[in-house]
């Protein structure tokens, strides 16, 4: 018996280009980080979740605190941490005569501490919300954890030890792990105190997602994905220019087609690279985004050169979804991300994804001398006009989906983003579109990077301000240390997955104030 | 900060002593063993707790059972073990896209797979009870648990995988863990297929209670206590011969007592020996009898010399308990042992295991030449004619306590034991109380012990048998793979602890049935 990968799906294994990511894996760093204070959660309506942590007492106190059967502590690190924790336990009383039984829980979110994970129930695994239980027979005892967390608050349960001792915990800490080298963090352009903390969370959660590769969240689902390696990339190039781990999670990309040559949306990375069985339009265009980037970034002609095939493979799978009309037609199953929205109809975004990203294709062509430069630019030709003409409501003077005609966010950003209007015209659809607030709105900060992106594009630095002020500054307001998968200040609970408690709170994804703030030196 | 131990008790610590059981100490021998096959637990009134075990496949097929969120299997592994369980899980479907979250349950009965632990409410700490909880992030893995448990019956649920995959076991087997050599197992005598069957489930009760220590329990407490090693090494001078083993245990007590030479009622083992703070009579007068047994096993007669001084000290200690008419005098607080019988007035067993003990003391005493010799004989000569005088009742020709007359078993059985009546008149005594069957009657199999004992000492073997059959062969007509710490015929479900689940299914104090069936031949 073996694993079953993805039965439908061949997988093509590029075995010197998983040689290559393998070479480019380097030892993790660390850091062992001390706990800071001793908190309580305690209701507050005016909170994300309607939770918040108050400060009880300084971590030095800890020994006072004598925990028996029942009693619990919760301990704050005073900032999101991801790694493997450890802690020591005392006995005070008479010699244990019956083994400790605790729970940990583990929270990125006060709300995590409050509400009980057996109140869970959306449809991801229960498995990844963050709990372990120890059975202690031997005290005193250093308990070191080996499974790696994505916290900043622990709480510890004495389930039981017995009536004849109690315990006290000592020297709670964290072996912080990343691949982040924060001696080589660039130097921030001068900017407001209020984009100086955007910048520091920021940097923090790329900081705390960057691992043996870059990972979406170090909670959930701790992967390689394709659309936040393309933030991240972009948000690293301005900060910690790993471009090594750059290269390494392309290699492993390109390393694991399928038959076809189509690149995975996500890989998972252990017992040994493996693509999921998801296959998404969008992020597949994103390793040619990606490596245009990585490109622009080093200069390395060589890695350009090799896996140019593979990124032009992505071009060729776009096509696929082009009609007669160079449209991108609606499929029936989920062809592509962009954002969390049922509603949202994908063709009008993705045709400007399309669009955008042929016209990297074509720079790196140039640059590569590539006899596909006649064709993309072609595609481009064509895939543009079909937008002009078939997406283009001349009367609303907007982007809509060809059947359906839904306005949405996304279609406009994308639209902007691929540059098919003028720069004072595609402003202009921007500032339209705010005051229309079509119903189809962006839901996560992945959507609303582009934004920030398209406003940047028109030229419209304050509006691309205001997005990183009101929507990433709310986060902050709300305490965030790093920023979080999902937020809509309007659902505060918002959760794709069906409950806030499996949300990540520290996302790739979102990581990107610090390459706004430090790129166009806002 | 430091452990307390037992602020009351000042400890004096014999380093040489402690020094000698150390070098006695020897590395567990260990032996890998596979699960046998696939059970479920199943209601069946007549079985004990109303629970048996019921087969549904060979462990051959444990591949067919592919387990996904809130699946279950339980394991039987066809025998009771003690030691670190492995098994290896392969992931089923699509690549894992999320941690595997299992939970475990181990038990030495089908009681304790087939009710849940969040039931228990016992007053011994639920730390007891056998579970684990795994996160395993990274499949397939080999999951190698580091803690050790007891049990025969593993059930293994999938709290969750995730929709895409589901997994499958492999491998479930134990590396079993002992310091009773099978190699040095004594040839038992010719006895009859019942009896073999008596003698084998008390050899391997005892097996798997013989670890670093003679431990009393290897689910609970795993602790070394004395009148569990007084039991435990008799049998094991008749089975797995580890003399050596029953030196160290001996070593330890003697180098752990109180101020006053006192040795603890019980040691913890780990992280390094320390005696619990419980002081008891009968166990203190143990430590004798466990030497005296030791010598006539071994002739050591170095150990006997050493360890002489210690083990008079609790004939002194027993004295303190007398009153001016050389009666033992009952005590206010928990001051001795005998059996889970909370009505148990303790004053005639405790006088006539003083008797008994004093006999043997006398023996060593003689063999020393020591100068303790007069002083025992004549202590000897006034407890039991203090027990004759105030404790035998004349016209109910029976013992009974000297202040409240009550009639008790235990009483009976001590004073047959101490010998203080004719052969032909404590044959009677037995007798009659067994006709009176008196309120006050026998909980454990360790009491139990004595009464067949002491129907050996009065030369009536049959009737010596007919226990053996009648309580212990209960105990394998109920299932029995070791003898229960607990078993009460008539309250199915008795507990001294609140919970039948608590309750250790392989206890040392009730291995005896070998002792007996190969010293005495039956």
């Amino acid at each position: 018996m073996n694993i079953q990968v993805n039965e439908d799906v061949i997988i093509k294994k590029n075995i010197a280009f998983l040689k290559k990511a393998e070479q480019l894996r380097k030892p993790l760093l660390h850091k062992n980080v001390a706990a800071k204070s001793i908190v309580e959660v305690e209701a507050d309506a005016s909170m994300i979740h309607g939770w918040k942590m108050r400060q009880i007492a300084p971590i030095q106190d800890l020994e006072n605190y004598v925990l028996g059967q029942g009693d619990s502590i919760t301990i704050d690190f005073g900032e999101h941490v991801v790694g493997f924790p450890s802690l020591s336990i005392l006995p005070i009383g008479s010699p244990p005569d019956a083994p400790l039984y605790l729970k940990l829980t583990f929270g990125e979110m006060p709300v995590e501490i409050a509400e009980p994970f057996a109140s869970y129930d959306g449809w991801l695994s229960k498995s990844w919300l963050q709990e372990a239980h120890y059975h202690v027979d031997v005290l005193p005892h250093t308990l070191d954890m080996a499974r790696r967390y994505s916290f900043r608050y622990l709480k510890i349960e004495v389930i039981d030890s017995s009536p004849k001792y109690k315990v006290v915990l000592q020297h709670v800490k964290i072996k912080m792990i990343s691949s982040a080298n924060t001696h080589n963090l660039k130097e921030r352009p001068n900017t407001s105190d209020f984009f100086q903390k955007l910048d520091d969370v920021s940097v923090k959660t790329l900081h705390d997602c960057m691992q043996d590769v870059f990972e979406d969240g170090p909670k959930r689902d701790r992967r390689l994905w394709l659309g936040d390696l393309y933030l991240q990339a972009q948000t690293n190039y301005e900060t910690f220019q790993n471009q090594d781990l750059v290269k390494r999670c392309l290699y492993l990309f390109a390393g694991l087609t399928d038959a076809n040559g189509r690149v995975a949306a996500n890989l998972f990375i252990e017992p040994e690279p493996i693509p999921d069985d998801t296959y998404l339009a969008d992020y597949a265009l994103y390793f040619m985004t990606t490596l245009h980037d990585y490109y622009h970034a080093t200069g390395d002609i060589d890695t350009l050169t090799e896996l140019w095939p593979v990124a032009l493979d992505q071009i060729r799978f776009a096509e696929t979804l082009l009609d007669e009309r160079y449209l991108a037609v609606e499929q029936p199953y989920w062809w592509a991300f962009i954002d969390w929205n049922d509603k949202l109809e994908k063709q009008v975004p993705i045709q400007g994804l399309i669009i955008f990203t042929l016209k990297q294709a074509i720079s790196l062509a140039k640059i590569l001398h590539s006899e596909s430069t006649k064709k993309l630019t072609a595609l481009l030709e064509n895939t543009t006009k079909a937008a002009q003409k078939h997406l283009w409501d001349s009367e609303q003077k907007i982007f809509v989906s060809s059947s359906s005609r839904q306005i949405s966010w996304h279609g406009q950003i994308w639209m902007v983003l691929a540059g098919i209007l003028p720069s004072n015209e595609a402003e202009a659809l921007l500032k339209r579109t705010q005051d229309l607030a079509p119903e189809i709105g962006l839901t996560t900060p992945f959507a609303h990077h582009f934004l920030v992106e398209a406003w940047l594009k028109v030229g419209n630095k304050e509006a691309a301000k205001q997005v990183l002020v009101g929507y990433w500054g709310d986060m902050l307001h709300q305490g965030a240390d790093t920023f979080w998968e999902l937020f809509k200040p309007n659902d505060l609970s918002f959760s794709p997955y069906g409950s806030h408690l499996i949300n990540s709170y520290c996302h790739a994804w979102s990581c990107t104030p610090a390459y706004f703030i430090r790129k166009y030196n806002l």
